[in-house]
């Protein structure tokens, strides 16, 4: 049966990639009683967000907000800008990449693939390539993944816009920024992106139930061509009534209280701090692994994730025994292997409302367990986290 | 600026016909921290709500929740069970059937229609007669607002089961009971309902941000043929991983924590009990507009609402301004007149979690802000409405 | 079995004076977590509080904050500035003004009453009388409730200042505020009030769990030479580390978050707003008692309470009945008549988070519950209080 | 500026010895809004938490509940049982046994004093010499703290109760349990004890504002007799209402909900299973002590605090700027040292709603702080204190 109140003592440790730990401040925002979503109260609150959120795009766009999850947001970048049999061009970087171009199939498009190994991040040179060799430009969007959740690899998206320019092709470029956004350094417009994706559950600080769509120019442009069916994505039904603050349906009142308040939050910290903050969360688990013996998922150098680090296990095998092992005996949830890295690899989020010392305990819980599972390693991972943070101190706390 | 904490003293009369006043049991329950959608315990979760809502529906039939606004389930409705340039037979009965329409067309599907006077409920022999007129079994599909939320007026699905069966006419029957589920008897097994679009911020009492679809035998057959693109909405994708309480994306976790909360205290009340108090408020919101001498929207002596309540303004303007001073002085929000009711009528609404006093509380609002405005009328109807609510009275409380 | 979540349907009217409804706002102030209560962020929490509290009073003297329910101010007040076998002049005003009577004398104090008929406040001629009488000046201290909360009556205090000054006695001058603070007009330093004593549940909108004492000069110096045995209650352990936000011993933290809270409600609204509305709500409902053609408990025509109102019943009998009835059928709390006027009146709370819809629902579940327990009365009672609601509009709202 | 809203990313360590850190389930529970403490809903509440109360304490004799802090408890305790000029035995464990003799003292009691070093519990032997030196029966009452917070040093109860049976002497035993009820094996009735006092905010995991007395026949026969002056203290005011489940004045009703709550986690978990995690996470906490080469307060054995371990730093000195940067650092609060042990030790609280990966976090705080700060030491304390946790695996968990 199921209870809202049954936890073992002390608070649970949700180290999944997302969602993340949402902060009490945007818990009890969210409980607020709902209010007239036509009223002038949710106008000054609607206003708010679909300003405020902008900033977290590093974006002047329009930002639309859609209450769904992530995958809705997917499927809205696709069915606001392409008809059907449009060529996208996608890129593979781990599950989320495929499950992107299953999407696209789904919705009649025609996906060329780019094969990856999921351990790199996208590679600009290929993209390119294979742009350049589109010469009847059937590739109406390019589409990317900027933090591969199921990896921990990171993609040059500036990369990626310079490789379009280089081919000179009119191709769209869309991203997801969905366990980025909020974590890491993410720049709509500087790098020139017409759609980032976007979801509430990981550097947000929110529960799942909200979705974004920042939109540029061309992106917006292509709207108006576009032959997808579309009602409930429809970025122009929504775009009318933003400009007031409103929404076109019912929007998801509650969880915008929650936004307003993580917006609130980030604003607090400043971006290049939660950059930051996230950047040396990310270095010290690194330090652990490595202190552990163990292999990264990711092999690229500069594609290191700041949010959530993948861990493989020796011998590829044993990771969801490993995490039932953690779950029960230390009360932390971590992010399982997904597809092909399906009980080969394990994940630890650390982003969003974290903090260092949340970071050891996840730690001592990782190294715990591999103890208690039985997995090969060298202890010491704590440790060496615990040196790697304090050779890099955090910012002066708000105290 | 928008601040969450600025309001008058004392508490929001939230009198729109949805959202409702979210039980302070379902915002707690919403602010308790967010779980991993792949854990045990989630499982736990999803299991209890999938299959305690199907009490909710009167339904065996599998019941899928989408994290979105009702409109979304409108939309998955449609693209599970029809291909492009189907037709479909909708019936006016006011501004939400309306909206459905030009959604049906948006998705590519020909619509033909019925048209209403927004004053009566949908009429079962003029269904009858365009299905048997539809020799060549064109139409694919029937769609009817249960209970139609701009105007007040519920139709009669159990006729409208009848006139299919009448006609001998295979199209799917479709209800939209967004704003009748847990607040009207709906069944939808009973009714032989093939789909039925309902949402979470009417009479579950939650904050937006959840739609369902339940799903009848024959619509989920048609779903294998249908051809119209969907991923985001298939319900094929929800099903298989329903079945251990899972979802295929990442759900609207602390809303379902709402959910779980919000069946419980559907099923403490008693579903019969439940519909009893709509009635008994609605017949004494009824017994005041009488006393006011205003004019109801619903002309239907067998149609009238027991979750909203439509009042058409004297002169047939004025309703905003109305509704303004109500809000600036008492403190209440109503529902405005919509579409061609726009400033015509007002809407109280009073489903939901809601009782006798809040009901006294709510009328005197209108009472007193018809005077404040100078809308002509007779005073007394808060004194008929106690008289209305005590000849009949509540059943006895839980203390 | 007790349980914190089965109610019926809707929100309960907690109409007793005191505790009153607690604003949603303050509720989640108060869910916070508990911080270090020696660490710096208490210390901005205290000094905030501490400094804050005072404009509530209208002072500039000290208030010291105590963990405990008002009965234990009361206490406070006496033990810091009183020795064993002292003389307190108390007037008798209704129920609580005789248990701080009772208080007095269990603490070894000497009581002198001034006997009333609880009906009328406080006489100041016959306070000035016993002092002239009182040659020896062995009266120590002279003890009035500002607003009789078993009564509804207020006695004037600014009176009864002048009638000490007028006798030339040095006594103190003690007044229970804790059911008007917040709500009515107090003034302790203009008043030249010696000692006030309040309580968090009243018109400070909070849950029960604080009381304060407002300390002037002359009972400060008093503390010095007091002999009744003292140490939680001591003003003078309390005062120095209050100076730098903190306390004693372990305060009250998570109800201190709330205090900060409600005085920011305070000071948005503004306590000549606060003050104005009481008066208002309380002159309704006098006007649907009189409707009723029911009987105040109050006689003094300037004595009536914008805080509560106490109403007798027809035959002085049936009160309890009455009240159990509209528990039942309409789910509100009303006051009980208390001591002498137990079983023979009810009480009205009007006080702290409310505003005009409330009072009108208040005031409809007494009226139908008068006709449900079989009370005659005049129906009437809701119509003419919106008609004196309406007579004197509410200030502009915040929106 | 004080606000409720500023705080570094990530969840705060409380990790003083109590507060501790409150359950959300207790912090929602306490959200609720307040109910009328003299209806029916609040006889429920109170009967179930004054019963079930009676289980943490290990006892059939009744528990009354203040609202107040422990300090409250303590005078409560005297005040009931003792009159002016009675003697009182108390054992100097540390800081707050001083407080208690204090406090003794300013109620009119004289104190006989048996010294301590601060670094073991009370000595039986000594106490049952000061009792045979007591031939005059001259001693009313023995008060021992059995879990000195100041100290982390627990004194053996059982040991007290034979001293005094050994002696033969009539004298009440009060015990101060504040710290360790609901975190170590506590026993009212089978150790004999005649008063016990204890507050909310340690093993009970509530916020502060609630305090306790346990009272033994003695006791209650012993308060027929007592001639200091009490009344807010009274028990024999109390424990006449709380037969009904209701209070003699308001009771701190939202602090109450908790207490239901937290007393539901308590029994969920089962007291034995409680005791075992204080006390495993205690002696992992020792290793980690043991490792960085620091010294414990505590030199008794058998007297090492499950509930909070006490470090002496070394040179005895510079314990508040180690707390002072941990805070800054690591946004976590370390208990300071108290009395004669200011600035030479700090203390590490581990009681409460706490767990395994809370307890590496905190330390690995306490170690990256001990390097910030300077303070000599070796590392590997975490790691020390993962070896001691993975070699006694906690209980299973409820998944």
């Amino acid at each position: 049966m199921f209870t809202l109140d049954r936890h073992p003592s002390g608070r649970h440790f949700l180290q999944i990639p997302g969602p993340t730990n949402v902060p009490d401040r945007v818990l009890r925002a969210i409980d607020r009683p709902t209010i007239d979503h036509r009223g002038p109260e949710f106008g000054d609150l609607g206003r708010a967000v679909l300003s405020d959120i902008k900033q977290v795009f590093q974006t002047e766009a329009p930002v639309v907000i859609y209450p769904s999850s992530g995958t809705g947001a997917w499927e809205a970048a696709l069915v606001n800008t392409l008809s059907p049999g449009d060529r996208v061009l996608m890129v593979e970087t781990g599950h989320f990449s495929g499950l992107w171009c299953r999407l696209a199939g789904r919705l009649g498009l025609e996906v060329e693939l780019i094969e990856g190994d999921w351990r790199h991040g996208a590679d600009p040179a290929r993209v390119r390539a294979s742009l350049e060799a589109d010469a009847a430009r059937r590739i109406r969007a390019v589409c990317v993944v900027h933090n591969e959740t199921a990896t921990g690899v990171v993609s040059d998206i500036a990369a990626m816009r310079a490789a379009l320019d280089a081919a000179g092709h009119p191709a769209l470029l869309m991203v997801d920024a969905i366990s980025s956004l909020g974590a890491i350094d993410y720049r709509h417009d500087e790098w020139g992106v017409d759609v980032t994706v976007a979801g509430s559950q990981k550097g947000l600080m929110l529960p799942p139930g909200l979705s974004f769509n920042a939109i540029g120019p061309r992106a917006l442009a292509a709207a108006d061509t576009a032959r997808l069916p579309r009602s409930y994505w429809d970025w122009r039904e929504m775009l009318g009534p933003n400009r007031n603050g409103y929404f076109p349906y019912t929007p998801a009142t509650n969880l915008l209280y929650g936004l307003h308040e993580a917006l609130s939050m980030l604003r607090e910290e400043g971006l290049p701090s939660v950059f930051a903050r996230h950047r040396r969360h990310a270095a010290a688990t690194r330090a652990a692994v490595a202190a552990w013996g163990l292999e990264l998922v990711c092999l690229a150098p500069q594609g290191h994730s700041p949010a959530l680090t993948a861990v493989l296990m020796p011998g590829r095998q044993g990771a969801d025994a490993l995490r039932r092992t953690i779950l029960e005996r230390y009360d932390m949830s971590l992010g399982q292997g997904l597809g092909r890295l399906a009980d080969q690899a394990f994940r630890i989020g650390h982003l969003g409302h974290f903090n260092d010392l949340t970071l050891c305990g996840t730690l001592a819980g990782v190294e715990m367990g591999l103890a208690a599972a039985g997995v090969p390693h060298q202890p010491g991972g704590v440790q060496a986290a615990m040196a790697r943070l304090a050779s890099e101190p955090a910012p002066a706390a708000f105290y």
